[in-house]
């Protein structure tokens, strides 16, 4: 189940829901029209989450009766974003419920990614399987908008099927640049990255939906909480490490979001205040002590060495790389630590090189995490890797993508 | 305004709201009387934030037609929620707009705050204006449900008159306790004293609404965006100072409370790994360098000193004073810097004592976070203290007690 919640304060009893006990905005009058758009996009995002699922469970999971329910999959149907069909095995008597499934290879969403070493473009189907997907080495300290014109050849070169219909596109920028001297600059998504690549991709299909730009961490972080590990999990910390580190950050089902799209800088909380100087201008920063630079370095290893190289020997028993991980670790569930006393989630996720990472340094990071952060905030709490994978910040971005054709599935069509 | 709106990951342009970019719930089927209910709120709510309107204002505000807030407004009157007046001077020609009020003296909600050092009640009308209020003083180290029975006397000794009706009560608890020894618990809002109030508060008003509890700075929070120098920001951070330090998060709109209502702490970041030990048992804590007992250790006062009479010093020139102001500003500015990194809210508040320690030294702040936020974090940030000062926690309170009245008009009062 990964359908974002809201939650409230809560009122005797720790899993009340109470949304009604914040404020909310007021209300507009809801009309048949709108009712309807919502109840096609439910059930859409239904099979889209879930895959191929009857109408007699849509009816029960959606509280809708069963002629609702055969009216919106009717429409949807007739709108090519489903199929319906009677299933091969009819298990019980009577006349079996049809089973509805998104048309998966027939709408399409393209996902972008802007990483610190590489590109990547994918065409991911509704559902959520990737059809396709491509990739090019980045240059170092290139700018997300150097990224356009090398994804949009990446995206011609899948374009080929007739009768494709794209949903819209989004990418996932990574959230800081390096400079070749070491220079952390902000980067991140920014409405002139959105509008070249609405000129270079729009150009070559003209009326399709334009793109949306998120930041990676963020876009992973709604991948694993959607269809990954945090699956169902409304508190959750994502932590995606690369060069840096940064956090996709989801509470009470929602992501944090902040000022211009750019929370979760978390790389560079300073947890040692008379350490290392960052690029960022800062001293002490966490991604100078636990990113992957601190692990090749603490291994005395060439930059651009791959982490896996240093656990690779840290796990076949090299005293220097056991202690490049331990130190890392270390210092991973100390900013782990800080972030739990002030989110108190009930997940932490580690993505991208952070994966191997925890999973090589896991002991160390849980006890690290439980000598300083409050029994309040970790007695419940779970560390994992992510279980996406190195496709989490795609398939994010093909769920950003799909989100207003799922909103308003009927008119999104008719927009194209 | 301070109506919470909600955002999503932001397309093309920061301030375009794009809710829809992320996965809702599935919507369930709005009938008529749903419909009903949510312009009943939407009505009863505007007034309750903003205060007498006229009925050509709402209509223009909530984007209903004439007819249907002349209905709306008629039933809410019939209910006894509001009033409706000719105004008493008619600016135009023709029929004036009749206006709108809340009956603030004869519906009331019971607000209550348990703080490290006192307990308060209050009785706060519909639009927020407290009526009365009680204090007492609260014994070093006692646990919120020992605050059960004095707070139960001070309510009784506020009700009075005949008539009034009750929309439910809430209760702000501070989030740790301090034993006498220093150990540091994490308190806060849990069943048991949710069960305690309405069994001690409840037999007095049978059938009346029962109580709901949060902590103290997530409500003071609240308050602060409702009501407060944070209205109208959707990304704010308040920061709350008594003995400790602790945090109202509030993004896209919405508070961020954690699991079981626990988040916030951020008292218990450690800012300084070589640090003081603090009394829950990690080193260096946030609230050990920036709390209170920071300012008085620091400026060799005793104990229990009021914080107000080291900044009275060192505002009169007195160096240790001023020494000790720098130098909790500098942690303050540090621990700041690292949570608008992370967030990346719009709005720092200080509440609490911090409200006067931030005043004191706001300029030691602002430049410690320029030395260490990133530009991106920093550059639209404005810092500001409170403006409910020491009624926050029972404003926050009657608007978290009036959240089911605002939500369901006529049946919450049916309730009763």
């Amino acid at each position: 189940m990964a359908i974002p919640l809201r939650r409230g304060l809560r009122r005797a009893g720790p899993d009340a829901p109470a949304p009604e006990q914040q404020p909310s905005p007021p209300a507009p009058a809801a009309g048949q029209e709108e009712i309807r758009r919502q109840n096609l996009g439910a059930v859409l995002r239904y099979v889209h989450l879930h895959g191929p699922t009857s109408r007699a469970e849509l009816t029960g999971r959606l509280g809708l009766n069963r002629s609702t329910i055969g009216a919106l999959a009717g429409d949807l149907a007739a709108a090519g974003l489903v199929t319906e069909e009677v299933p091969t095995t009819a298990r019980r008597a009577g006349r079996p419920s049809l089973v509805v499934s998104p048309c998966a290879t027939r709408v399409c969403a393209t996902a972008l990614s802007i990483e610190p070493r590489r590109l990547r473009a994918a065409r991911i189907g509704l559902g959520g399987r990737i059809l396709d997907q491509r990739e090019t080495p980045r240059p170092y300290g290139s700018s997300p908008l150097d990224a356009v014109a090398p994804l949009a050849d990446l995206v011609r070169g899948m374009a080929g099927e007739d009768g494709i219909r794209y949903a819209g596109g989004a990418v996932a920028v990574a959230d800081t640049i390096r400079d070749p001297d070491g220079t952390v600059r902000v980067a991140g998504a920014d409405d002139a990255l959105v509008a070249a690549l609405d000129a270079e991709l729009g150009d070559a299909r003209p009326g399709r939906p334009g793109f949306v730009a998120g930041d990676l961490a963020d876009i992973a972080a709604l991948a694993e909480h959607t269809r990954g590990v945090a699956a169902g999990v409304d508190d959750l910390l994502y932590l995606h490490g690369d060069r840096g580190l940064s956090a996709g950050i989801v509470t009470g089902g929602r992501l944090v979001v902040g000022h211009g799209g750019r929370s979760g800088k978390v790389g560079h909380m300073v947890v040692d205040p008379g350490g290392r100087r960052c690029g960022c201008g800062s001293r002490g920063c966490w991604e100078t002590e636990a990113g992957t630079d601190a692990l090749l370095r603490r291994a005395g290893a060439a930059p651009g060495t791959s982490p896996l190289a240093v656990l690779r020997a840290a796990a076949l028993g090299d005293a220097v790389a056991r202690d490049a991980l331990h130190g890392v670790a270390e210092w991973l569930g100390f900013g782990v630590a800080n972030l739990v006393n002030v989110f108190n989630p009930d997940l932490v996720v580690f993505g991208g090189t952070l994966r191997e990472v925890y999973a090589a340094g896991a002991g160390t990071v849980r006890r690290r995490l439980d000598s300083m952060a409050l029994p309040a905030s970790r007695e419940h709490l779970q560390l994992r890797a992510g279980s996406l994978g190195a496709d989490a910040p795609l398939i994010g971005a093909a769920e950003l993508a799909f989100g207003s054709l799922l909103n308003d599935p009927l008119h999104a069509l008719t927009a194209q």
